[in-house]
C-alpha cells in the first residue's frame, strides 16, 4: 500500500517554486518507474513536465492530471512550520502545497499505483504532471498534451486533481470552467491645459466613460451550470504628474470571468465596438488589446460525470454539487484532449501562509481516486 | 522716451527660467532707480522680487503687477532662433517671455518711466515684479504684497500685464478669474482575486462610479460674468502589474476650475459627500484631499474698471470684452489688496517653442498704459 500522506510530505520538501522542480517530479519517476509505469520527462523551454503511463499505448486509458509546482511561501516568518518542512503534528500535514495541490497528486500516484498493483486494469493509466500551473502554464501540461499528440497518447478521460471542495470533502467535483480573458484597453487622446478643456481631448474622461458603463450592467445572468459572468477592472494607470494639465493617454485593465454564452472573442468583439463608438463620439482614440487565457467549457453530464459523482457520494456521503465556478485550472487545456472532470480536496489555505492539510483528507481522497479507477475499468 | 521693444529684448536675453533671477530684476531695478523709483528687492526663501515707487509713501497710488520669469524653453533645437537671443527681424523679436510677459513689463516700466518723467503726476505709481509666477508663487507677488502690508505700502488700484486678447489687441480684458482647486481622491478597498470578486472589494469600481458621476453632468451653467465650471479629471493611478487580482488601492486626481458660484471649500464638501455616500454603499473607503490654488474672484464693473476699457477702446478701437476666462494669474493675489483688472498683449505662442511678440504691438502696450496713467491722475 502506498501512502499518500507520507508521499505528499516528502514532496512538501521538494522546494519546487514555479518553474524549479526541486526534486518532486524526479521523486514521483522514480515510485512510478518502481511500480511498473512508462515514464517520461517533457520538459519544454525549461519547465519540468512528468508523462507516465501503466498499460498498453492505445488501451482504454483513464488520466490523471496535477502540478507539483507551488506559488512562492511569502513571508517565511510568518510560519507556524518553515514552509517545505513538511511538518507532520496532531494529524495535520503543514507546508506550502499542501493543498495546492501536492496532497490531489500524491493521492492520483499513490491510488493509481495501488489499483494497477493490486488489480491489473485491461487498459492504462495515463499521469500527467506539470511543473508549471502557477504560472505562465505555457510549457507545462500544453507541453504534455502537445507531447503525447505527437507520441500518439491518448487518455480517454481524465480527472484534475486540483482542491474542488470550498469546506467539506464531497460538496463540489468541477465539470467545466468560465473562461478567462484579459483586456487592455488603451486612450490617446490630446494634451492641454486644464483651464482650456476645448483644446484638448481627455483620455481619461473617455476611459472613465468606458469603463462605468462596463461594470454598470451585468453581462448576463447565469446560465444552466454558469454563474452570471463577472467583470473586474484591475488597473487603471496615467501617471500625469501634473495637475493642471489634462494628459494625452491612460490605460485599463479588465479581466472578465465569463461563461458559456460568450466567448474571449465575442467579448473583444463587443468591447472594441463600444470603443469605436465612444471614439467616434469623443475624438479621444480607444483601443482594445485582448489577451484570453481560456475559453469557458462544459464536461456535459453524462456516464463518466455521473461515475465520479457516484463515488465521490458513496465515499463522503454527500452528493458534489457539479459546479463550473472559481478561477481557471489547467483543465481548460484537458479539455481539448479529452472529457474532464475535477475532483480534489478542501481548497482552505490555498495560496495562504500556514498552508496545511488533515492526513486523513488525503487518504479518503485517495480511496476515491481507487474507487473510480476500480468502476472505470469494472 | 523708454523703448519697450528694445527693453523686451534685453528682458529676453536675461535667462530667468523660474526660479532663476537671470539679471532680469536687476537690469529693471537699474534703470527704475535712474528714473527716480525708490527700489527694493523682497527676495523671500530664494525668490527674487521687486518693488518700486515713484511718489510718496501715502499718495493716491496706480499700481502695475507683472513676472520676469518664464517657462523653460524646451528642445533648443525646435527653436528657430535661441530662446535666450532676443533676435530681433522683420519687426518681431523672438525668445522666451517674448509674450508671457517680459513684454508686458517692458511696456509699463517704460509707460511708468515716461509717463513720471513727461507729467509728474500729483500721486505714486508702485510696480510689483516678481521671478516667480510660472512656479509655485508661494515667495513671488504674495511676497511682494506680505512686504507692503507690513511696510505699509498700498496701491489704490492694480493692472496685472498678463496677456489677455486671443487675438487680436484690444479684444479683451479681464475683471476676474475662475478659482482654481486639485483634489486627490484616494480608494481604498479589499485585495482579492478577480474570479472571487465577492471577497473583496473593488477600488477601481468605486473610483470609476465616483468620477463617472463627475464628469456625467456640468457644475453650473455660468454666471453673468463667468463661463461654467469646469472639471478634468487629470490622473487616475494604480500601478497594479496583476491582472488577475482586484487591487488594494486606486487614486484619481481632479481639477475643477470655478465661478463665482462656488469656492474650493463648497466643492471640497460636495466632493467628501458624495465620497461619504458611495464609501456607505460600496464598503470602499474613498477620501478626498483638497488643495485650493486660488478662489474665484470678480473686480465688479465701475470707474476703474471703465477708465481701462475707455482707454484701450480709444487706442485699439476695439471695445474689449470683459472677461473672466482662462487659467490662474497673480491677480488672484492682488486681489485681497485692490481692486485689480488685467490687460496686455496677444497671448499666442505663451509656453511654446518660437515665443515671439510683433515690436508695434509693445509700442501700443506701453501707450495704453501710458494714457491709463495720465487719465488715472488727470
Ligand atoms: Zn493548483
Ligand atoms: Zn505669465
Amino acid at each position: 500500500m502506498t501512502d499518500p500522506a507520507d508521499l505528499t510530505a516528502r514532496l512538501i520538501r521538494c522546494p519546487s517554486v514555479t518553474p524549479v522542480e526541486g526534486g518532486a517530479l524526479i521523486l514521483l519517476a522514480e515510485m512510478l518507474e518502481a511500480a511498473g509505469f512508462e515514464v517520461h520527462r517533457v520538459d519544454r523551454n525549461g519547465t519540468p513536465n512528468l508523462f507516465a503511463r501503466w498499460g498498453a499505448k492505445g488501451a482504454r486509458t483513464f488520466g490523471f492530471n496535477g502540478h507539483t509546482d507551488v506559488v512562492p511561501p511569502g513571508d517565511l516568518g510568518s510560519w507556524t512550520h518553515p514552509p517545505f518542512s513538511g511538518h507532520v503534528e496532531d494529524g495535520i500535514i503543514w507546508g506550502r502545497g499542501a493543498t495546492d495541490m501536492k496532497s490531489g497528486v500524491a493521492a492520483f500516484v499513490a491510488a493509481a499505483i495501488d489499483f494497477v498493483t493490486a488489480t491489473p486494469p485491461d487498459g492504462a493509466v495515463i499521469l500527467t504532471i506539470t511543473g508549471d500551473e502557477e504560472g505562465l502554464g505555457r510549457d507545462g501540461t500544453l507541453a504534455l498534451l502537445d507531447w503525447m499528440a505527437a507520441e500518439g497518447e491518448r487518455m480517454d478521460v481524465c480527472i484534475v486533481g486540483e482542491p474542488t471542495n470550498p469546506d467539506i470533502m464531497g460538496e463540489m467535483m468541477k465539470i467545466g470552467r468560465r473562461g478567462s480573458a484579459t483586456y487592455r484597453i488603451a486612450a490617446k487622446g490630446v494634451q492641454g491645459h486644464a483651464a482650456y478643456p476645448h483644446r484638448a481631448k481627455n483620455p481619461l474622461h473617455a476611459l472613465t466613460r468606458y469603463l462605468n458603463d462596463l461594470i454598470a450592467a451585468p453581462l448576463d445572468q447565469g446560465t444552466d451550470h454558469f454563474d452570471p459572468s463577472g467583470l473586474q477592472i484591475t488597473s487603471i494607470d496615467c501617471g500625469n504628474p501634473a495637475s493642471n494639465v489634462i494628459p494625452e493617454r491612460a490605460t485599463a485593465v479588465v479581466n472578465i470571468r465569463f461563461n458559456d454564452l460568450h466567448t474571449g472573442t465575442s467579448l473583444s468583439e463587443e468591447l472594441n465596438r463600444r470603443a469605436a463608438a465612444l471614439s467616434a463620439e469623443t475624438g479621444v482614440e480607444l483601443t482594445v488589446q485582448t489577451d484570453i487565457s481560456g475559453e469557458a467549457f462544459l464536461t456535459q453530464p453524462g456516464p463518466f460525470v455521473d461515475l465520479v459523482r457516484d463515488v465521490v457520494t458513496q465515499e463522503t456521503n454527500r452528493q458534489p454539487e457539479l459546479s463550473t465556478s472559481g478561477g481557471t485550472s489547467d483543465a481548460r487545456f484537458v479539455k481539448d484532449h479529452c472529457p474532464v472532470v475535477e475532483f480534489g480536496l478542501v481548497g482552505h489555505f490555498m495560496h495562504q501562509v500556514d498552508e496545511r492539510v488533515p492526513v486523513a483528507q488525503i487518504h479518503q481522497l485517495k480511496t476515491i481516486y481507487q474507487r473510480i479507477l476500480e468502476k472505470y475499468f469494472a
